[in-house]
């Protein structure tokens, strides 16, 4: 669990999250949460003669995942901001297990009471293949006196 | 549905999706999903003391909502590159309904099959107010002779 | 639950399922699972202008809803052959409640240890509005000796 | 998508959708939310034993499947009547791949503004099997002027 | 289904269930519902170094399951109690079938109409071991005159 | 998140955690997942008629979403033992938040690397009624060197 506030974290800091197997089962049950079955994540034929040979995560289900592993404490942040240059390197497969990898870049004051800190965010797999990299913008807040 | 290949898109032309209703439902179930169960979302008595009065939907869950939203037919898409500049700019309460609203920014050509359509997508609710405005890059086929 | 066996059942014989309410989340989770998000089930916006008024549940929500509320006994059942003439009488609008009434119309032997079951099932709801009514064929076993 | 009108429909036009593999996970969340778990279904050594050697998916889990693959655009329907004659004429296993093929058996005006389609529904695997069938008739619109 | 009223229960009665087969699917969505993601479960690189060696259910899974497959008839229960000395005595890997063995171990008058029951309730997977035991306190009502 | 191995933690220390409100939608996934729909939990006109005036959550939904609440760190646990003495000593209804609150009651050696703790844990609800109460049994690794 990330449970820094905004002058506990220093820039260059890192931190590693635990791992989370993506299933068959998760891509189906992204599939119908968000509504897109697109066949290179649904049908096992149409993405056998694609060029990953098999179905894909979608990207969005791993920056979904990646969200929850990296799992803020309550209280920390004031507003996500957004994502910047969010790209999906590699493909993530029925069974591959991925992690998030967090490196804190950049940090520009708000007053005295908070600051957006800019994140690096990576998802590799058990390969040690980075298959996501964003980078994160979260308004924090100072550590309460 | 997005059923238009490379050649067939035109720079500035929009596209307008059918509306989905978040429902607090669709909240509990992306939490569980990604496993992001920040209070924000997931707490009512947390949620009525932050400047927004209420739980909100996830960010994220309203970009994902959009992939579905957007729904782009089979064989067009050869690859998903990213997001750029991906930002939320303003809450979505449980009950309203999101849309999504596509424009073609820029076509780059990508050899003699394929080429690079950036789009800007906004989600927008019942009020017309933008919740989310971001670039997608997605490199396209051409039309099949 | 239904644990009869072929000869068990006399036509004319009738029985009455508990009732299950259906919620906001049935319909959400049912367009997810079936990728069907008609905006009549799913748009509160749009449904609002329909004769309705307001969202209604899928047909097949509710007839796969009556499957389970039916819940035959392992063992009795052959084979479910179908559905005959399935009609959608009056909607299911979210908060109503609806059970199964299910009665033998006729039987039809198939040698010495099955036969056909025609089933007449309705679905009511509290204002005891029937609000799908089917007839289903089933082939269904002898008790054992 | 079937984006057309009731004018715009001729009998004899077919229409293929894409595919959707079932999986493993389609059958226990159709198990969990219809409450439907019969055995044949959920219960691996229980399957075994019967005449297909394996768990099959429930005969509405495909139905309702076949419902999303169809995907109707929004404002051409204005009710769904019902569902004739349906028929599983070939049990889904586990990760078979279905998909719909439509015809347009009949038409039938009701008015100045609509008429009442009928619909050969086949839900056809990647062995080119058809696993069910049913004839489904929904009243359309007209196309604004 | 267990469908007796206090009085019809007898000291030593045993009953069991129908079988529910766990799969990968069933852990996945358990993770996500109840926000316990701990690797012995849903990450399958961890679980591979464990005395386990896989990926194994939540116990907790295992007793959610066990409270379907006891399935009581509406109206026979006043309330439960709770649950005494539970024990999680085997794994549950991916694709063991599981069932309920329930066992009538007391019974308490509470006044003229109804009673406490003591359960024995054992979960018991396709190699007959005995993977979770618990005592089940459940205050019943008496058959209606 | 509970964080502590064995060696860590102290008899008498306490920890809360987040909350989280108990929504329609959660009772309704929990009756699916398990298979539990008894009519307390998912008939509204049914529950209506009991003392409670409305549905409640089941009892062991409560247990689950406890268990993700606790968050254990990856690593300090070596195997969940069981619980003693459950008990749901107040009835949580829709809309209800509950978080958790546990006490290390006991430890005990088990050889130089590990040791069993007995947790009591309590789910309260937004009123600070105890709606569970629970004595947890967990064997836990002492930090390594």
């Amino acid at each position: 669990m990330l449970d820094r506030y905004y002058d506990e974290l220093e820039v260059g800091a890192t931190w590693r999250s635990r791992g989370r197997t993506i299933t068959e089962a998760d891509i189906v049950m992204f599939a119908a949460f968000s509504g897109d079955w697109y066949p290179l994540h649904t049908d096992r034929e149409w993405a056998a003669k694609t060029q990953f040979g098999q179905r894909i995560a979608h990207g969005l289900l791993v920056l979904s995942v990646c969200s929850g592993l990296w799992n803020i404490a309550p209280g920390t942040v004031v507003a996500f901001y957004g994502i910047d240059k969010l790209r999906f390197t590699a493909p993530t497969f029925i069974g591959d297990t991925i992690h998030v990898e967090l490196e804190v870049l950049a940090k520009e004051d708000r007053g005295p009471d908070q600051g957006v800190v800019t994140f690096q965010m990576e998802a590799r797999n058990q390969r040690n293949e980075t298959v996501m990299v964003a980078t994160k913008k979260i308004l924090m807040r100072r550590k309460p006196a």
